[in-house]
């Protein structure tokens, strides 16, 4: 057939995350490549009751058309709620409820982005956003990032120096996939760089609330006094994701045209999924559930990182992540992660190779691990299996000793 | 602030529909301005009884992540269905589910799309369309149709003179706004076209069950060979538009790009409502419950239309649609329905004018008027109010005259 696509579909590729994950459906495999939240804590009889309450005494409401916004009961608790949580002051009314945070993400590159366009990131980024974004034919410009987040220096330089920077797009609350944290001063510095060129910063921040030791820093939206950041989150980590539901946090003009983008895309978000929500905020504790997600994750990071320090070959950094789902390691220079992927499927055992998080290439010799799907003794066993794989392939291809020059 | 925008949202505009919809909140008002599903006929016991099997039996599952395309039980259950019904022979693994069939006209524009680019459409054709659409910049070039679809020669010319023909969109069945239905030979007659022309056709078809007397003409798809036909369709006029659960049907080459556009968007649907409608499905009885629906709509068609008879001034024209939701007046030449819907609202009765339903402008003399949300007696009050306006205003503009001489 000869029908003619249009020329971003050149870029759009099947995501590399995805493929494998198909390869990990067999029981056998061990996966840390996907970045499922831990299903055995969904609140599934509160939900059950919740969703009685809602068809019995709101059923043709919840089963009918709504609103593009999102019902308004919803978007009050989730402006409450970041207020509480995040430092923000924001109210409902600029709050738009999205088919998971993914489509807050589909939403900003129709906005924003023209082909061509410049949108700084940072290094690694989150593989869902490149996709998202690559639908509207970007550039990417991955500015170097540490531990602290974005180099201030390296920020401002690249700022000069790109044409038609359109967005800032960061991750600072134990980003996905490099679970690293923002600190608050260099939060402060984007923020200062968003305003002297008048660009809008995209903050999105899935996780925050899943931290294991404090609290996250600040949102960079409650230090914004200019209306440039969006901030997009989700229910997806703190509750469940099976019901998509996602918002985003924007000045009025923004908002506005949000609104009109998500009209053309799906007119609303599923009304009975947003009263399910709501009605079980309303009931129950939806702290406590976050709480129990804390304790839990917590617990599987301790587990992970600890099998690492035991059973890794020496010369392999890792991060040690205070919250979220991931955690990132960097092999020697040189190793190649698919490779060491394509020998760990065999001894059943799956992760995600970092190239697929830099969208210009390079990261060969990174990977991401998730350690909220998986009980603790899997998640030893699969560490073990691992490290067998990394000693092995690593003292072949010559990478623990080019490691060690380092 | 200076923040820019991409080009593309000089297009996008507020639905006048939404905007009209906002005024007509107030319950005094007779709206037949919306699209609603007659909410008192949705089937929320069984729905209820659904969702507590779904949550005992499969929680944690309808809860969490889960593929693109969505969910095979239901897929399958769609595929049976449109074969039952649209005369098809498609399986469940060439059906990808959406949100809502707007996204699938989304992710269309996505697909196909790049700004110039020519959608060949019908006149008038759907609102929601042109705004999805709008996104992508293309030029729309609406061909003149009658009722028994778009008229040959003319799409043939139009095929011929338009410069970048990428997709021809139509809504065979019922169509929204005019209540008309494509013949068979005109079906055959655009599947030619496409076919010897390489375009794809994009069938809307929302609608097709609400037949009224007999069945729908066999779908597009049903007579195409050559895998040049997008189907489209939704649970939302035969089960419930809550739950924003769409689909599209496509060939393999084009389904893996609609998939992988989609994950781009929002990476998949709610679980939990593809759940809901597979196991409504499977336990209770969706013919019968279309079987109530075309009952309920094809008393309030034929009640709309008496009133009409009864209530309007001569000369003015509708459609008599054999189903779906909307019936379409042309009112005399010079008449404007934009003028008559402020007369209308001061009346409190509401309707769409039809000018929306021309992207390119025109069809100021005509409106459309919704039949399924409203209860017999409403849609009779709602019909003399109108009538009384019309006569008033069509009496002073001079409407009347003009009308008697054509």
């Amino acid at each position: 057939m000869a029908v003619r696509f249009a020329d971003r579909m050149k870029w759009l590729k099947a995501s590399e995350i995805r493929e494998i994950l198909k390869l990990t459906q067999n029981p056998e495999v061990i996966s840390f490549a996907g970045g499922l939240p831990a299903a055995e804590l969904f609140p599934v009889k509160e939900i059950l009751a919740a969703s009685a309450e809602v068809l019995e005494q709101q059923g043709c409401q919840a089963l009918q058309y709504s609103t593009t916004e999102g019902c308004l009961d919803l978007r009050n608790a989730i402006a409450e709620r970041m207020n509480r949580f995040r430092g923000t002051r924001v109210s409902g009314d600029r709050i738009l409820i999205t088919c998971g945070s993914q489509q807050g993400l589909d939403l900003t590159g129709k906005l924003f982005l023209d082909p061509g366009d410049a949108i700084l990131c940072e290094s690694p980024t989150y593989i869902g956003a490149i996709n998202a974004f690559r639908a509207y034919q970007p550039r990417f410009v991955q500015v170097p990032t540490d531990d602290d987040g974005m180099i201030p220096d390296e920020l401002e330089r690249l700022v000069r120096e790109t044409e038609r920077v359109k967005l800032l797009y960061v991750v600072p609350d134990f980003q996905n996939p490099s679970g690293r944290t923002w600190s608050l001063e260099r939060r402060r510095g984007l923020l200062d760089v968003a305003e002297r060129h008048e660009i809008p910063i995209i903050e999105d921040s899935p996780y925050a609330e899943v931290c294991f030791e404090g609290e996250a820093p600040p949102s960079i939206l409650s230090l914004d006094e200019r209306g440039l950041v969006v901030y997009l989150s989700t229910f997806s980590k703190i509750f469940c994701p099976g019901l998509r539901i996602g918002w985003l946090a924007a000045e009025q003009s923004l908002f506005e045209r949000y609104v009109l983008a998500k009209q053309g895309a799906d007119l609303h978000t599923s009304s009975l999924s947003q009263h399910l929500i709501r009605t079980y905020m309303a009931r129950h504790d939806m702290d406590a559930n976050v709480e129990r997600i804390r304790r839990t994750y917590r617990r599987r990071r301790d587990v992970m990182v600890e099998a690492i320090a035991r059973e890794f070959p020496e010369g392999i950094r890792h991060t040690r992540p205070r919250g979220g789902l991931f955690l990132w390691v960097e092999l020697p220079a040189g190793a190649d992660a698919k490779e060491i992927l394509v020998r760990a499927l065999d001894e059943n055992v799956a992760f995600v190779p970092g190239g697929s998080f830099f969208p210009n290439g390079g990261g060969e010799n990174t990977m991401r691990l998730n350690y909220s799907a998986m009980p603790e003794e899997r998640i030893v066993e699969g560490i073990r299996r691992l490290g067998r794989v990394l000693r092995e392939t690593l003292a072949v291809s010559g990478g623990l000793a080019r490691r060690s020059e380092s």
